[in-house]
């Protein structure tokens, strides 16, 4: 058959130990992500009070990134659902993917502690869309290579997993040039998200329980 | 069969991989918690033996939420010992646990350098029941769908899991105000969970036990 | 069978899960030793190379603790070989030794940069004997309740660990009041571990082929 | 038959458990590299400006240990993919090539901070080097002791790997005398291994490729 050929071709190791280590990366971003929280030694009442108040930003951008890490996190773990082997090409993409998630602390800072810079909304929009990027290209290569898993990935819910990325990626793509002219409206403008992926997220569901009635 | 049509609609992955997540993110928050533990460099030996001294709260602190945290994983983890898969809200509830879980070390250094300050007493019991808050309903939610796991959990077990959580939510709610009238108190008041999760803790364990003698 | 019934008294869980966390926390403490050893920014090139002799002691530091940590996690690993099921002492005993392991960073700073002063020296062996008795006493637990197990641990073999563990514990508490004897003197008493482990080591190797071979 | 034997005679532990901790040890170190990546709190536009172009040495010397962690992890994840068991000189130096994992960070830094001193240079280069005979001695002891493994590893492949990590050492110990008689030359000299990678990568694709299609 031709998918066994091109397994044989193709397949360099187990799916397991590659995502142990992708589960490591992003355990680790997300509670480092938290380490820049702090509030200095020594203060009295007042200055403590104040300081806390200082904080709040760190803990909003916190929320936020946590929000976008957990959320490619759960992408990537729908994604290798049922794959079982893995071939250069998606090692490859998987580890440029986490080098990704584990510069997001940096970008995070940024925005917490220049909110108000276009730079800082720049780069922290140009992050995440770079992370949509790889991980979308990882989508399609998943789709595109059925005979890595254990069952095909069928064609419905490949392109709606696809435009969920790629509308990821528009959207923090745009906010880039955005940020130069208002970095407000940019980050309003991410929130265009929260429906787009509700849409998706709705439909994908409904994909995959239709996808396990038939196999059941 | 009910419970075969409900696991078609919603179970989303197995939990293997998400627990995997949950303990990176445990550890870490752990490990870090004692980052903190630190003495300038560059003393002499007296100034050694006071830094000494001074490092003695942030050692407190830290066996404090070790306990703490080390508690929430035990629960977890007796938790989804039966479970075997996960739908898209046992992953959101997760998830946020253990945005809650990284969070950790933040109140913790507030609690070690401002011991007596009501905020950051009141900050240290709010996200102890914010944490414990989450993991209810992450109890409650996985004792509701039977059909996630292998075997259903006992009723009994569930309610007294319930019981015990709700009583480490009540009391660290009650003690952020409290907090403010006295943060000694607070702290004092804390100590109630000690025989309460002593009472809950032993039921726990002789429900378990029949239970498995049962299915022997 | 008397095994079976304490089974069902005793196990809370499966192992496995348990050492993901304890994976976790030695990697992470393993990690984080490294941490410290660095060198201040913007230093001409005289400046650098002085740095660089400043920086060495942390390094020997670094490298005397991984050498530690390395050797609790093989023996942990070993203890753990044929363990399937623990119970509420043995989670307790793990979390208490984790605990241990990761505050293990701190005792390496004071040794690294107070590598002269009888309390680093005293809080250094300090630790590693606290390390060393929690890990005796959860290796005595293991031996003792045969029914965590897939195999009973040979008793030759259990006694070989203990007496391993033992010495390990005893050098390093009598470190401690040596320490403020002289702290050079306690650090020269550590090498006498050397050919002790070496010895037990041997013996260790020998015992667990034989018991292979048996079984076999 | 003298494979059994000698399984006996060795074996210490699976492997599984083993490489958990190493891929701990590998995300923990890829996710540290970036923690360097800051920019100061509090600066006007300019100076934020000013503080991103700062930056921007630390996110290539990221990117670069970034590939260069990878490709260790994904060599050693190629290495063990058929291995099963692990013995003593397997789990020793397995642990050293973590504490050199774990220490990358540190010339990491100082390549980022110094790219143009000898001694950074060289002692950057000297850590890949080692870090390459670990993984060397790792690969011929593996290679050497079949009964580790589930299926013994082709002789054609196990020389292209040693052939590889072979010049991965040369390269990099190569740079370490050169780095003293110019720092940018031995940067440029460790693009030597772009070329010489690529035809021992494509020469062992195709080899294991060969030897799935025999097998299948």
């Amino acid at each position: 058959m031709v998918n066994d050929v091109r397994r044989v071709r193709d397949d360099e190791g187990s799916a397991p130990r590659l995502l142990a280590l992708s589960d490591g990366v992003f355990a680790i971003a997300m509670t480092l992500l938290a380490l820049d929280i702090t509030v200095p030694d020594g203060l009295d009442s007042a200055g403590f009070a104040h300081a806390l108040g200082e904080v709040m930003p760190k803990v909003w951008a916190y929320a936020l990134s946590l929000v976008v890490i957990a959320a490619f996190w759960r992408g990537q773990y729908q994604l290798f659902h049922s794959v079982r082997d893995v071939d250069g090409t998606v090692i490859r993409l998987v580890l440029l993917s986490l080098g990704l998630v584990a510069l997001m602390p940096f970008p995070t800072t940024l925005l917490a502690e220049y909110p108000d810079l276009p730079q800082a909304v720049a780069i922290y929009s140009g992050a995440v869309a770079a992370m949509g990027a790889v991980q979308l290209t990882l989508a399609v290569v998943v789709w595109k290579r059925p005979w890595l898993g254990t069952s095909p990935l069928p064609d419905a819910i490949a392109r709606n997993d696809v435009a969920d990325l790629g509308a990821t990626v528009l959207v923090f793509a745009a906010a880039v040039p955005l940020a130069f002219v208002s970095p407000t409206g940019a980050k309003l403008w991410w929130l265009v998200l929260v429906p787009v992926r509700f849409v998706t997220g709705k439909r994908g569901k409904r994909l995959r329980e239709a996808a396990q009635r038939f196999r059941a």
